[in-house]
């Protein structure tokens, strides 16, 4: 269960602003175009992009459909740079498309005048918009729809080979996209997506003149695995009196609670659960699905109302934490009945739920099964919990057993210390022209670069910020310190392109 | 014929000094050991590290045991630093050990008081010495006499998996030795070997504080195609009244001559050649062979006697070109005399050979095989003659016919640009602590860095120098530009430790 809580943590990612008007550039060679018309209101354009399949061997030499967005309606040509979104672990039109129209107008702020980061950076630079889709994701998958059927399929679903995916669609742009030639491309992304950006930088500086890295844990493979969960407990802790301590609690009470078939069932029906719980067994499942739902609403802590995972209420670990402030005279009952309530805010914000489903905890626009492959292989973030420095039950890190899952699902094991070596841990002071930003409420913040290493390693701290809240649209409740971020990260772009210019 | 030609220049390496004591680290883990004891006169240690045979794919899990060398007569532990050298394209004991003692002492320097750069360089600067194995060479074979048997246990032969390796060892050195963990590791190679030590410190910073790339030619992929053989040519010019232009005339008088029976007669017993020509056919692998020579003169011009590929006098151009200084008014068979004498400069200067043999250019101990497999498929190098700004048979660079070749050969395809996007072609200027040294006299320095483009990646021109000359023993004769280069390159060794100790 750890193994399959890790991968779905990793699964929460950045909604960008689409709206946009059409495209129509002359692509040649290995370029195929469709235009995109399942949203009527996004106006980008599709292009797929044949992609060798294995770039470090030669035997494997068949290529695969890479699917990329583009948006030219800032673009300068002859000069205007290119932001390069590096897609992670999901459907590249959910990145670009769920700006929040899929859940009603209710939550969202007003399309007309507000948008997002890229968007606004696009108009502010007169940058052409790329949005590459990682493979293995959404539509490009190497071997259709046959590509995770087996190990051998998979094979090719690895951060370097995505990595070299984007240097390689990188120069093909240069080279096919007429007014591309000079442009200085500029790498952003974030979680997943930010630690490629900050990699591609790092390992191709030929292609990409500088990276956001937007909550990009580059560290979380080597940090203490405690880390994490610290953070979350700390978000919780802040949030409201006695809110941690009682999540800390309420494990130990619903396991008293639930030793009864009769407790089973009130439990069950307190939490209004689509599928009761029928024996004692389940409950540990029941709870790895509440731990996770702490997880989730500690990273999409945003101020302001939003859908990202879950339609969700301004600052939502504070509404949670409402109806958590009992001291400890309450009864196990008490306590469980505001556990309830508490998740109720991020299932159930709308009303419109009929009851929980405790098999889901996000949205299916991301790809579970890949993020998990790639956990098992090279992403190997030792995750840990004590229920002291946190509020979780103690799960110690145990990689064998961590080896033995990823063995009996994919039939591999994951390497414990190749990410460090090939991405270079702590020691990357040699790199330059990266802008690592973290949230301080971000969980992932633990493993993330928080104090930058040199002027061009630059780290931004967003006080009250979550998971990649710079990355987000604009909104009238976003705190000072996302604005500053975000008028600093545009002021590294112009530098960096600005640079560029003069080296060339 | 081009391919061939093409794989077996490049197979032009560097000569070590092996001259050492014994070593008898505590290695753990994934290390073995094994004494050396094939040359009394030689005292590293050999080892094997348990080394993944696939470092970017997970469903090929074994290992296999790459061959390392140690030497740690000099090393100052605890902060002593690492010289650490990119294995190339041969076996790594006979970088080590062929000194000049396989071929007698006569043209060789007294070993007691003259050594090798590493060697010196490792005494001045307290260093360990480290000579890793290139995967696929040597004994370092990761599917053991299987290893070239099918384009399938081939496919792990790259220069990526070869840098993974050479990263994966350090790290598990600086692990595993005692006194190295804080020990800084600088990559020393030389031809394709300085270009892995160049790529090694691009792609992984985090495990070398530097490089050198002595004669590596790491844009030999996208220079105009006829650079190389200009160079070449101009080593000929240089070198005698009337001597490339002799050579470039030698092609048609050959045609001439071998166009009857009795000219071919004649052309085999004027080269002493051990099969005779019969047929015209056989007259293209014939002059093949010769270009071939021309090119390794060119490359081993050292201003001493040595024995490289062959036993050679000092300054073997000029001595060749002094068969060669005829006016045009001499008769094909006076030309072809002459250029008879010439190729006995290269091929019987100990006056040993009974007859000249067309099928060998160089020692056995490179390995061919493996370097055509490179060529065929990222180390795409392209070579042309024209026969007016050099002094060969034109011969255009036919890239569709190179690649049909290869895929005959091995079952793959070259890819073209493959090797520009992943090592960066021109735009390296985002690295740092490279040197690049190149002879003026060496046709690889077509492709090499012959200007700085940055402080700290520093181009050093060898005047009158050959290929590698700064990797090679001390001598009486070295001109004072190489003198110079070594003092200059320990200069920024020093210089990247004392920066290394300081950002730690």
């Amino acid at each position: 269960m750890r193994l399959i809580n890790t991968a779905l943590l990793f699964l929460l990612l950045l909604i960008l602003s689409c709206n946009a008007l059409g495209l129509k550039p002359q692509l040649l060679g290995r370029h195929t175009v469709q235009t995109n018309s399942q949203h009527t209101s996004v106006s980008y354009k599709t292009f797929y992009f044949d992609q060798q399949i294995d770039h470090f061997g030669f035997l494997e030499n068949g290529t695969f459909k890479q699917r990329y967005l583009l948006n030219n309606q800032h673009w300068h040509r002859e000069g205007g740079p290119i932001l390069f979104y590096t897609g992670n672990e999901g459907d590249i039109t959910w990145f670009c498309n769920n700006t929040g129209k899929l859940d009603g107008e209710k939550y969202f702020w007003n399309q007309a005048t507000e948008k997002g980061f890229m968007w606004d950076a696009a108009e502010e630079l007169g940058a052409l918009l790329v949005f590459a889709e990682h493979r293995y994701y959404g539509e490009s998958m190497p071997f259709g729809e046959e590509s995770y059927s087996n190990a051998k399929y998979l094979n090719y679903l690895t951060s370097e080979q995505a990595l070299a995916d984007f240097a390689v669609l990188i120069k093909a742009l240069k080279k096919t996209l007429p007014g591309a030639q000079k442009s200085s491309v500029i790498a952003i992304g974030g979680s997943y997506g930010g630690m490629l950006a900050a990699w591609l930088r790092m390992k191709y500086p030929n292609e990409v003149v500088g990276a956001l890295a937007a909550s990009a844990p580059i560290w979380q493979f080597i940090v203490p695995c405690g880390e994490f969960y610290k953070v979350v407990t700390h978000d919780f802790t802040i949030s409201g009196t006695n809110c941690s301590s009682n999540i800390r609690r309420s494990w130990a009470a619903i396991d008293r609670v639930s030793a009864t078939g009769e407790g089973l069932q009130w439990l069950s029906q307190e939490f209004g659960l689509c599928n009761p719980l029928k024996t004692p067994d389940e409950v540990y499942g029941f709870k790895a699905w509440l731990q996770e739902t702490w997880v989730n609403l500690a990273m999409v802590d945003y101020p302001y109302e939003a859908n990202f995972l879950q339609p969700l209420p301004a600052w939502p670990v504070m509404v949670v934490c409402k109806n958590l402030y009992f001291n400890t005279s309450v009864s196990d009952q008490q306590l469980l009945s505001g556990i309830s309530q508490a998740v109720r805010v991020y299932y159930n914000y709308t009303g419109d739920a009929v009851c929980l489903n405790t098999s889901q905890t996000a949205t299916g626009n991301l790809g579970f099964l890949g993020w998990f492959y790639q956990s098992c292989t090279e992403m190997v973030m030792p995750m840990c919990t004590d229920g002291v420095a946190d509020m979780f039950e103690p799960q110690p890190w145990n990689f064998q057993a961590f080896s033995d899952e990823c063995y009996n699902q994919f039939g591999v094991r994951p390497r414990e210390d190749w990410a460090e070596i090939v991405y270079g841990g702590r020691n990357i002071s040699a790199h330059s022209n990266i802008i690592f930003s973290n949230g301080n409420l971000d969980p992932w913040m633990s493993g993330g670069v928080t104090r930058s290493l040199s002027e061009s390693l630059v780290a931004i701290m967003i006080d009250r910020g979550a998971h990649h809240l710079d990355l987000r649209y604009n909104s009238e409740f976003d705190p000072e310190s996302v604005i500053k971020t975000r008028a600093l990260e545009v002021s590294y772009f112009k530098q960096w392109i600005k640079q560029a210019a003069t080296t060339q």
